[in-house]
């Protein structure tokens, strides 16, 4: 995907770095959903993980509104990199990440070595992992763009930021 | 708006003092959009101001996604409240904002108002407000839920939040 403007700067090695250090040092994001009543854009704050092969994934609810929206629509969007306490946060890097959203349920052939993985990186999450109601959500990438701050913009497909 | 869902609490007095606080504390936040070439949500950080009365806007370009995306789709949301550096940050309360987009271009008649306001507020701004290319959009509320932690979910019209 290209938005056909020369604002968009060649995407570098450096560039992929930056994205990359971006997607696996998020411990959190802004998901982007189409909201299942509305129909209309909503926005939520979730917790992010990633499989073992470095895919982010988040641990939901079927409660949560989310979870309900994606089943119905997994058509979305993560924002990840969080600005610091201090300085322009407008100038603080990020990633805008569009994705296709896929369930894990607890008896998909993957579920378990995700849930340990997961359990070591977010110790916290084994008062609810084995919850009935728990289940991972995959968020497969289909194109990303990043704003490194003013007038430093780029774009990626899939293969650029792939974990491995 | 409501879910259906015995999570929701009752909207009471502090409730939404506490969602009236995230809103007018928000320097910026996560807006969510549909956008133009792909027709999926998409989502970048925005920095936010009022106007003078107290209803959330943005200083954006034409040239930004956002602006196009907002001008062909004007249903969007924002999600204000950011995590505090300690803590587990889906314990910070934060607030999705249902919204409509309205474009106030520079020959608006509230937009000199607007502009003076939004100087004084973000001094900063007057690197580039008066550049042709921007203008502002105005984020009218259609409805709003509030996720003060574990539990803690709440749901609001816009005459809850309404600034006067």
């Amino acid at each position: 995907m290209t938005q056909n403007t020369p604002l968009i700067r060649p995407t570098d090695d450096q560039a992929i770095s930056q994205a990359k250090s971006l997607i696996f040092g998020a411990k959190y994001g802004s998901l982007a959903f189409t909201h299942p009543q509305t129909g209309t854009p909503f926005v939520t704050r979730i917790a992010l993980g990633t499989t073992p092969e470095g895919v982010l994934i988040s641990l939901v609810s079927d409660l949560s509104l989310h979870t309900q929206a994606l089943q119905q629509a997994p058509d979305c969007a993560l924002l990840v990199g969080e600005p610091k306490a201090k300085g322009d946060p407008l100038t603080h890097p990020r990633l805008s990440l569009q994705c296709r959203a896929e369930f894990l349920p607890r008896t998909h052939e993957n579920f378990q070595k995700i849930r340990d993985h997961h359990l070591k990186n977010s110790p916290k999450s084994k008062l609810y992992i084995d919850f009935a109601d728990f289940k991972f959500v995959v968020f497969h990438l289909t194109a990303a763009a990043m704003n490194g701050g003013f007038g430093k913009a780029y774009q990626f497909s899939p293969g650029d930021l792939h974990p491995t």
